[in-house]
């Protein structure tokens, strides 16, 4: 760990960058636009991952897996689908290497394919084409399919967990006999995803409806999760997509209903990804480095001793024995720092960096005063404690923090939301950066125009909007369609 | 469930793919080459999945993620690595489609890429190119990192789990400071591999190392476990490699030591991937489709229960809440089959198809008389019980299962194992198939000729052997060097 990162105000991407280089969360690979998720990134993926999938498994989803490689002639068949993705995307078109002239290696011109092959940028397509094949009846139906899985969107401007050409997600796919049951299950996905992302990750969301422009290419209508980052911009979280029969049409998947009539099978898809750590990052860090939820973190607690031999390290280690025993009881997670050679200032600035929520310091004097030094890394306070109770005052401290993680970044998204019934306010405040709540008439044009003057877009309709009947659009002064939540985004 | 599989000894190929089609473990993908995993056979893999991940992180691994894309210069690197791996895979070459003359898809010719890219045919290159970046000292050492990824190596003759141009697997890539560590690092794994293997899948194996011949491509010492199926046949379950400096020469990867003098990186890599799926169904798989051992089960057991009317079956529920109450609190996994309009007999074939270890059937006449039927997959045992202490019952019969299933590999195992001296009964032997034990002079020119003849290979050189000093070469009749196992195999 050298220096600390460039400060926010200074450069926002840099101070970005430099939380991820610097906290080990990420690396540039060696093909442009490809991403290295280390360890300690990884481990909060699979921390994020495994809550998701615990819920998707409660509400009955199974996961299964399918191929990377997507014949060209599918993105063919769903018209809409191709726009949305067809032209950003990794075409492979041989399948063997051989010795070129100058001894390097060369495609075989033999091995060129008959028909090239795609890397998926989504699987919409190829697991339409085996629900095909599986889907015969109404006793077929439900199918509650996700997948967790690597997809390829060419990118030219890589921004680590942002914007990759390669990104890991999970995308659901399913299918039904009606169009309610499948609307219900676009709604209880987003409830999924705003339950995770609010309350492990302690992100603050807006939640509603994507407008006819901002929607998923191929779906009927999109339902997005929104959140603030911290320099005011939004960052689009999760999606979930309600895709009517696009999918089955263009895959001619019927099935027989219970009156034995044929039908056309309902579909649903929603993904999130690991964009979700930009996200975290992005909102809850500082110029100290990253800070962790505790539902979320790889480590929630560090232990640092502060020690002159091994004597006293080895009383450290007794004073603490059953306080950390407690804590594995307890489930908690955390990791003994008494690695040699290396001073206690480094190591606090290397796990504030890493963001672990709670840091125990710990001298000889404690040990004597049955005493615990704590600190906070939500808010940077330290405080001691008394060596009993110790470790269900630290539990209840990881709950503190973990609600104050979010009511911090509840309360920035608040004050950075602002009402606005005047265009030109609008475009002073979009300079600056924030949401803005106002009317919008419902027109795509409007929208277009919006976006053109200010870069803002639509990022939400949000959901059981209380709209007041003499809302105007805040563009065209027309009777406003909907309350809408404009941003400049991700 | 149509009608049941072709029966093994009509046609061992056909009826492999019956079960896997008639079980739903998995289907085609349109791309030739590419598989489904559907929901069944994932859970599968998900259950043997967590169990070595659980292994791999209590002894000290980490995960993490690193690009499917490599660049094509990477293969040139490290030179056995290319003659092992850079044949047959997928290349990238264009990075856009664009719409051609009729209408179709074609890739953009502005889109084609400068340098080529290769889908990973495993990860080394790209892995050891980031610790040349990560590893300056001894301080950064041991790296200990496995990865969960799809990788792709083009095959024109599919057969699911086996032999797929994309399987999943996991990529153990570690460095150590030493040789010595290194090398103890890959026999822990061939450690777990083993442990996991016979313990959870309950495939006996044959553990050892690999012939020069046979080895890892860029591996010093390949170790190995080696399983064999119902057809007598072998297959490599997992590999351990040791790599010595090949991977850090190749990539120029040194760090300091702890007297500031600069070495090479030692390192190891190791692998099992979702062909482990395909040996669990040939070792355990009957004629009735496949058989689990219920350490990786997705369900362990079934409730088949056989009613006339809406109150019968309400009956049935509470009649059995506080033995499934039971189960679920041990963390037993069941399914209680109450689906409508299909048939108790219908339900036992699908069950018994899908290899669940045990069936429980319930009728009135066995609420009226406290009992429960009961039906072993291992051996299709029926026996009735007391409902009294029948979750306690259930669960040590799981166990028994598990070991009756292991037992019953192993002793065909052993039974099909020949110690040979002739190379005439040798030949004899591997063309009715199953393992032969002989001396073998230690030279790949001997190990070749053999294959020729027989296409039998050497499969390991069993660990801890005592060979007898006058053991002679089966095809030399010089002296032996070692014992090894022969086989034909997939």
């Amino acid at each position: 760990m050298s220096k600390g990162v460039t400060p926010k105000t200074e450069n926002y991407a840099k101070w970005y960058t430099d939380v991820i280089t610097k906290a080990e969360l990420a690396d540039y690979g060696p093909v442009k636009g490809t991403m290295i998720i280390r360890p300690y990134g990884y481990k909060i993926w699979e921390n994020i991952k495994d809550t998701f999938d615990r819920e998707f498994k409660k509400t009955g989803h199974v996961n299964a897996y399918f191929p990377l490689f997507i014949p060209k002639s599918f993105l063919n068949k769903e018209a809409e689908h191709v726009d949305g993705f067809a032209k950003e995307c990794a075409i492979v078109t041989h399948s063997r290497l051989k010795q070129g002239e100058d001894n390097t290696l060369i495609p075989d011109p033999d091995s060129k394919l008959e028909e090239e092959i795609i890397v998926r940028p989504t699987s919409e397509t190829v697991i339409w084409s085996m629900y095909k094949k599986w889907i015969k009846s109404h006793r077929d139906l439900p199918i509650l399919i996700n997948q967790w899985a690597n997809v390829v969107r060419w990118e030219m401007r890589t921004r680590l967990f942002l914007r990759t050409s390669e990104f890991l997600w999970q995308e659901g796919h399913t299918a039904h006999a009606t169009k309610e049951e499948a609307i219900e299950e676009t709604l209880k996905i987003l409830n999924i995803y705003q339950m995770v992302v609010e309350q492990y990750m302690g992100i603050p969301l807006s939640v509603g409806k994507k407008s006819e422009n901002e929607k998923f290419a191929g779906a009927v209508e999109t339902y997005t999760i929104e959140a603030m980052m911290s320099d005011k911009k939004a960052l689009q979280a999760g999606t979930s997509h309600y895709l009517g029969e696009n999918f089955s049409k263009a895959f001619d998947v019927k099935f027989q209903d219970k009156n034995n009539s044929e039908k056309y099978v309902n579909a649903t898809s929603w993904g999130v990804s690991t964009r979700l750590i930009g996200a975290l990052i992005m909102v809850h860090g500082d110029d100290k480095g990253l800070r962790l939820p505790p539902n979320i973190a790889p480590i929630q607690i560090v232990i640092v001793p502060i020690y002159k031999s091994v004597e006293d390290l080895k009383e450290i280690h007794e004073y603490l024995k059953s306080t950390l025993n407690d804590l594995e009881i307890n489930d908690n997670s955390y990791y003994f720092d008494d690695r040699e050679k290396i001073s206690p200032g480094y190591k606090f600035n290397e796990w504030e960096m890493k963001g672990v929520p709670i840091r125990i310091e710990i001298g000889m004097r404690d040990c004597k005063n049955n005493e615990l030094t704590i600190a906070r890394r939500d808010n940077g306070k330290k405080m001691n404690i008394n060596i009993d109770g110790a470790s269900k005052f630290i539990i209840n401290l990881l709950e503190e923090i973990q609600i104050s993680l979010f009511n911090q970044a509840f309360e920035f998204k608040e004050t950075n939301t602002h009402v606005v019934n005047d265009f030109n306010e609008f475009k002073s405040i979009i300079s600056k950066g924030g949401f803005i709540k106002c009317g919008w008439d419902g027109k795509t044009e409007t929208e277009l125009k919006i976006k053109r003057e200010t870069n803002a877009t639509i990022r939400c309709i949000p959901l059981n909007q209380k709209k007041d009947k003499n809302l105007k659009c805040i563009y065209t002064q027309n009777p406003a369609k909907h309350e809408v939540i404009f941003a400049k985004a991700y």
